[in-house]
């Protein structure tokens, strides 16, 4: 392709994320609308995110199980609200074999309904308490929605976790650490700063007493949901018998949590960091954080190659997966772009000065497209071999912090204030961002602003910068501090 | 329950499966029949081989992946020989939301079709093979008949692994390469020993050209499948047009391979090891290697309670995941027989007596209803406090290897020679394992001792004891040695 019909993402961000997922082999659509296949690129970065995500979970004693993915007609409508939230979008099984079936089966949009059916057997007694299963799966919704790979679509993967507890504030504890853990894993692992915070009832999980999420800053303006954790209270609990005896030999109903965040948050990495050359992957969860690109003329070929290999060898003694590029029929340059669009933070070039200076030449991902004057970036460094297993690691520490910097600055930049009309009016019209504000607590004001501008309330804020007299729509005492903004 | 009524392996094996499952935490029935819930406990031991069998993928370069769940009807169908072994078996969904579909759509009951579909898009030339996709998923099969947790269900989870090579030699070392994987797993983690061999042609998966299967025996003498690793050939690669560019530039089909294991290896580990006072589990997989039980009176409470933390503290360094048991309500005797009932291999005692002689109890889990005469196990080890970083995981690796030892030991005495039709019959007729002797390569042959005796040829074994002139069925000359046996 050449330069001038370049698919940049500063150009077209929507079209570009199409063409990189693709290009960069993180998903393929399947025939059946809505569904992708995700590919071992992709697939890895998700299993990374598991491993860390296991080990914030082992912590608060919750753990892993396989639920059914199928639920019974008659379960998922147990619970009124719950259903209404959800009907549109169920997947039907209605035929087993070459058989109708008598009560229809629903793929799980969500697994609340079928985990509860269990719960309310295993928990008797307050001994039985807290109990906490967390399981990685697929779910399946039946969007009407044009869909996007990750972002939104019909099948995903996600981790659901489902909590009962003896009392309410040891639910609403849990819900707080759940999303302390979710922030950690974006900001630590995948270097994404998040906003925490509460929804507006009108926006809660369907059935939940108050749903708290996370909320992250595109470089489009638009702001993307990134994980939710919900007290369920004693809603559902009543409704499928979830009851314990107390220490008093009294039944009581359990508190209940849940929480999750799925295969969207990949698409919000891919969003957050890629540039127009293509993805950047923070290298804590970098399927490939270093690729060796040997420069060699025939008579250098073996030494170089060799070189390369000893290389890879003893990055990979610090558990790094390393790739070598061989490929004979392709120029070093376009292995330099390849690698740029995977979003390798680190390429090694070894040529034969690096075999004669025993050094490598390492570079940085180029982040040139994205930060204009940071001469530091893209720049090459020279490794004498002999530093290589202490200095890669470094440079790689190094990188997974500029991008959260990076990424922090950025939405900086993009939360603003406004105490007046004609100031949120503006913020809103430029659609870059976040504006903070204060809000009545009608949903009517919400709505309002959402079909004049496409733009609604995503959060209420853990903690704003300011507080607001007024609700910014009709000028009624304020309630809240809310964030208003587009979003996915 | 009383002694007297006790339900016991040795007793009836089929309903003491049935009750360690649910009293031993690892699965309960779903208010679908035919679908389970895996809970903690067996989630663990499956995490386990994840991670284990993982490692062993990475060395041969297989790539995790995540597929799509739904098979529109078309494309399932799109093999002849592959839909007819498996359509009666499919769950269809018919309606999204509250619409009905154009086309049906399968839920996965296995994965060839959709990925093929895929691997045409993805393999141009051969610069492009091998490719080797894995996928850690659950599937569904609408069986009509009975079904057992683990054993057969409706939905099990597995791994499916599916290859594409430019050479039938090397999809054949695939193939190879693939069961002897499996046999390490089943074998080094599991401590199950097994048979590989081939299938008759009768009996392969529906497109194969030939199935490969590893057998394990079950203590009631019957053989159950462990894993199955399919040379498909360019059998589906020409249906679904998997075709490269070779390095002439003429066109050609793809050699595929697929392989795959479920969580049916463990309802395996469950029969292998059990014995009448519950599960055993081997130590490499167990979810709680070691449980201490404190025991004490009041005055002495806090000073065993506070060892105990101790000891669990120094070896959960070592990576072990400890409980102590610190219920209240229940004696040490109830709880020896919790621990044991889960199959926990080793227990720690700690007493006022172990607080003042600066030692542990350790005792590994009782299997005197299984191993009569062996005085060793049961027995009580005092280790002194400085040894236990050293001695536990000694007596853990003790325990692994004595758990492959006695399975491997009561597989020989299971496997019966027959080179007379009086042999056979009495050794079919006592139906306590299996038995090997020459086959004509007749189907018929093998269906006649179906319905004479309910056993049936289970494999074709790579290492036969013997060779065989004879077909043990009319007397034809043999040309496979085969194993009959009752089967799962």
């Amino acid at each position: 392709m050449s330069k001038k019909n370049k698919i940049t993402k500063t150009g077209n961000m929507s079209q570009w994320y199409s063409y990189i997922i693709q290009q960069a082999e993180m998903a393929d659509y399947s025939p059946v609308g809505g569904c992708i296949v995700m590919l071992p690129y992709a697939t890895k970065i998700w299993e990374y995110i598991h491993q860390y995500h296991n080990i914030n979970l082992k912590k608060r004693s919750v753990e892993n199980t396989n639920y059914p993915l199928l639920i019974p007609q008659s379960l998922l409508e147990k619970e009124q609200e719950h259903i209404a939230g959800f009907s549109a979008e169920v997947a039907w099984v209605t035929k087993g074999g070459n058989e109708e079936l008598s009560e229809k089966l629903a793929i799980r949009p969500t697994s609340e309904t079928i985990m509860y059916h269990f719960f309310a057997k295993f928990i008797q007694s307050y001994t039985d308490m807290p109990l906490k299963h967390n399981q990685w799966c697929n779910v399946l919704r039946w969007e009407q929605t044009v869909t996007k790979p990750f972002i939104r679509g019909k099948e995903f993967w996600w981790t659901e976790t489902h909590t009962c507890h003896a009392s309410k504030k040891e639910a609403q504890t849990e819900v707080k650490e759940a999303l302390n853990d979710y922030v950690d894993m974006c900001e630590n692992l995948l270097a994404i700063p998040v906003i925490p915070g509460k929804k507006p009832d009108h926006d809660k999980f369907p059935g939940a007493d108050y749903t708290t999420a996370i909320e992250a800053m595109m470089p489009d303006g638009k702001s993307l949901q990134m994980g939710t954790s919900h007290l369920l209270g004693q809603h559902f609990s009543k409704m499928f018998d979830i009851a314990f005896q107390d220490k008093n030999e009294k039944k009581q109903f359990a508190y209940q949590t849940s929480y999750g965040f799925s295969t969207r948050i990949l698409g919000g990495l891919i969003l957050a960091h890629g540039d127009d050359d293509g993805l950047i992957i923070p290298p804590k969860i970098a399927p490939i954080p270093v690729a060796i690109v040997p420069v060699y003329k025939t008579e250098s070929k073996n030494k170089v190659v060799s070189k390369a290999k000893k290389i890879k060898e003893s990055l990979e003694k610090l558990n790094l997966d390393v790739v070598i590029d061989l490929d004979e029929d392709k120029s070093p340059g376009y292995k330099f772009s390849k690698w740029e669009q995977k979003g390798v933070p680190l390429r090694i070039e070894i040529g034969g000065q690096e075999v004669e200076n025993n050094s490598i030449c390492a570079v940085r991902r180029n982040w040139k497209t994205r930060i204009k004057n940071n001469p530091d970036l893209g720049k090459k460094e020279i490794i004498p071999d002999k530093d290589v297993e202490k200095q890669i690691p470094k440079m790689l520490d190094e990188i997974q912090n500029e991008l959260f910097d990076f990424a922090k600055k950025d939405l900086e930049k993009r939360y603003s204030i406004a105490k007046t009309r004609e100031g949120f009016d503006s913020i809103i019209k430029e659609g870059n961002g976040y504006c903070e504000t204060g809000w009545c607590g009608d949903e009517k004001c919400d709505e309002e602003i959402k079909e004049k501008t496409a733009a609604r309330i995503v959060l209420i804020p853990n903690n704003p910068k300011q507080k607001y007299a007024k609700c910014i729509v009709y000028g009624k005492p304020s309630k809240e501090t809310v964030l208003f903004s587009r979003k996915y």
